[in-house]
């Protein structure tokens, strides 16, 4: 391959000049994902859902040492379902597609794809749940859903994603609104320890809640544009689906009651999350826990030196007893092409053998996140590789975390909470808690609240950063995608 | 629980008498599934689920080990990509759900769920493959696929099922043709050494195989019925997608080709036919790879003997370190209510603790294929059970192959084979080839041709079964699923 194809191959839009473009380039450079055919839809291409892959057998794992199992509910959902709800039909009626026809028959009902299954999965639940005895029940699935979208933005907005849905039925309002706080801890485990991504949790306001649910508590993640991802939601669902889908028990002391409900998810969006707060201007930066290829070997000038490749496979098959995903590369490209194309991958730690090292017993290794290089004996390498790794995991939380604490600011007025966004920034505020203020902080900046902040001590000493009447929540604002 | 209530919950219809209803009874009551809102679909309850995500685990490893990567292809397909084929729009069109709304909102160009995917893999392939270092190209996708069915039976036909469907292109037609036998080799491996289903390989004839391949291989399981259910297929098409999709590549020579495509899946079907080729008149009967629940551990007389408890849990907490699926029954019902329960869902092997056999530091077992009981020392089964597990597997084997066996019948003239069907048989049969005569015999006796015999030797010096012709082929006529 020419010198110049090469460069061309590998090159991405400088991430502080064109960001949007650095992200599209970011994602189908590197293979995650491509455009589908039909306006709005993706391809996830191996690459892209092996990081997905690892991600669901993380949550899933978790999850199931919460009691949760998995299942699968249909996707085609009668259209009256989504009517049973009020706000849920509201907040999901525009961006339902609606299959018509099977062949050339019209159906007699009409039917609409899973935006979400609270209606299909609460249908079933008033079926299955007859007394306390089946309670608590918590059941998830992975699975695809469809919302409508104007605009593609690969894993960030699509018209198809996949997620996991997780559906809980409880006794009381306690144990279900519990659920809801417990599994954002879960997400956020899933966030800190799998993703490296440092986040912030808390309740959502009225506005920003899921369509149905009493109460929405969301993890939010920043993105080196200092714009926030909403990276995962839980749902307290009060007795609202309960009562649109007759979902009741017979409880202990011989009464019929409605169940308290939650939901939870979160989907491939993580992907998005995962490109935008660790690439860098090389492009992908994956957390060893989600990267596909944790070790790539590349020999050097292998040609010239069979003894190499030999040592460079000895050395992947060692590697690979030890659990770690390893790509060997030993194609015919130059080592600086090799270098660039899995930098653009984001493969966490690159291990070069080469002669002169060889001679002297060692192999050079270069890491992802901070590009320091180190020496290290090939024949006890895979003893340090692993920790390696984990430092590796734990410096890019400790860096995006560092980042995300820097780039949140607290604002007082209109003009501050203007000056930290158009910065880059979260707004650290006070809200009076009505609706008309938010509204107007989305009209003039295109913000919106996201979580309550996890400290409201002294919450309601303060003014509204937007009308200055008394405030009642400390909050952030930013802008989303 | 009272007893009458106890034996209503687990009853199901007699084997030997409605094996339809049988077929039903189990389904639900061992809660493998249950039945959508919409008519044609089925929800996966977490055994049902559970049994399909250990078939999912075993079939991705083997996939993984031939160079398959997964990926994730749009649901949602233009109604136009499905037209380009000939044979495939014919054959899949009167079954194909169409998206023709978002929101109130008709669409440009209607959209079809996906009934299987040439047709979009097709297209993103044109795009990626460009020259012959991009080939094979091996990608495979666990996905939900819509085929509107107008009777629903669970796991067999229902609107909507789960499966895997792997998409491969080749340079050559050679190696196309290939990957479709070698993969028809992998699911044989599956069937045999997960399901514990013996299966009967081969091609199928022109009016079986897929619409749009050149040939079509599958492999059939007997149920005890006598009829066939085709429990996977692997699929050879040529160059036909190539030339709908216009996937070329550049090869050595400078000149631009055709790739050749194979396809091939399986699916959720594959639990249909573990009940009705193991399941008996007491329910499930699950081969130990798939089994949730591998081992249940029944408590007796617990609520007088504490120690029984104690030592149920410590059992049950030792078989679990050797990473067998286990379950503790203590819940307060009888035993026999217990048995009857766990004998329903198919659970392999049962351990019962009681104070009277504890005393002599044994625990009576009752293997759920046979029902054989044996005593085994309670401070050394952990050593035998997985033993055990596989003995059981490999007469799960035994006996449904020697039941096949047993139940295929040389026919050679229509008199016979409509015996050997109404007899609950395969006929082994010989045929001219022409459709007309497996029209005629689909027509008279509601059998169809399944696959070629693996023996075609004197296949041509016989009379066919139907016209009396001189025979090209010997080939099994079934009833089937």
């Amino acid at each position: 391959m020419a010198a110049d194809k090469e460069r061309f191959v590998n090159q991405i839009a400088d991430i502080n000049g064109d960001y949007t473009k650095w992200y599209t380039d970011v994602c189908l450079k590197s293979e995650l994902c491509d455009y589908g055919p039909v306006k709005g839809t993706m391809v996830f291409r191996p690459y892209g859902y092996a990081v997905w892959e690892l991600i669901q057998a993380q949550a899933d794992k978790r999850f199931k040492k919460h009691g949760v199992k998995n299942a699968y509910f249909p996707m085609l959902i009668p259209q009256s379902f989504l009517m049973r709800e009020a706000e849920h039909v509201e907040g999901f009626a525009p961006e339902v597609a609606t299959v018509t026809h099977v062949g050339e028959t019209e159906l007699a009902e009409k039917l609409v794809l899973r935006p979400t299954s609270e209606t299909v999965i609460g249908n079933m639940y008033a079926k299955w749940i007859e007394s306390y005895r089946d309670l608590p029940l918590k059941l998830n699935q992975w699975a695809n859903v469809v919302r409508w979208e104007k605009t593609t933005r690969p894993f960030l907005r699509t018209s198809e994603f996949l997620w996991q849905e997780g559906h809980t039925a409880f006794a009381t309002a306690e144990e279900a609104d519990g659920d809801a706080r417990e599994m954002l801890g879960v997400y956020e485990d899933i966030a800190n320890n799998v993703l490296a991504l440092p986040v912030l949790c808390g309740r959502k306001s009225e506005k920003e809640k899921f369509a149905g649910a009493v109460a929405t508590y969301g993890m939010e993640a920043m993105m080196k544009d200092g714009k926030s991802l909403q990276a995962g939601t839980t749902h307290y669902l009060g007795d609202n689906f309960a009562k649109a889908f007759d979902i009741k028990f017979l409880d202990k002391d011989g009464t019929h009651k409605y169940v308290y409900q939650a939901s939870w998810g979160i989907s491939t969006r993580l992907i998005g999350a995962i490109i935008m707060a660790h690439g860098d201007e090389r492009g992908l930066c994956l957390p060893p826990e989600v990267a596909p290829i944790q070790v790539v070997i590349v020999p050097i000038a292998a040609a010239k030196n069979p003894h190499v490749v030999e040592k460079a496979r000895a050395l992947a098959d060692t590697l690979r007893e030890r659990d770690l995903r390893v790509e060997l590369d030993e194609r015919d490209l130059s080592p600086g092409f090799k270098f660039n194309h899995w930098e653009l991958r984001g493969v966490p730690l690159r291990i070069e053998v080469g002669p002169r090292d060889l001679e002297r017993g060692m192999v050079m290794t270069c890491r992802r996140d901070t590009g320091d290089k180190l020496e290290l004996p090939i024949d006890s390498c895979e003893m340090t590789v692993s920790a390696y790794l984990e430092d590796i995991a734990d410096n890019m939380l400790a860096r995006a975390k560092a980042f995300t604490e820097s780039h949140i600011v607290a604002v007082k007025d209109m003009a501050e909470l203007s000056a930290a966004l158009d910065g880059g920034n979260f707004a650290d505020a006070y809200w009076c808690g009505d609706r008309a203020c938010e509204d107007k902080i989305k009209q003039e900046y295109a913000a919106t609240s996201r979580v309550f902040h996890s400290d409201q001590k002294g919450a309601t000493t303060h003014k509204c950063v937007c009308c200055g009447k008394k405030s009642k929540h400390r909050i952030y604002f930013a802008r989303a995608y």
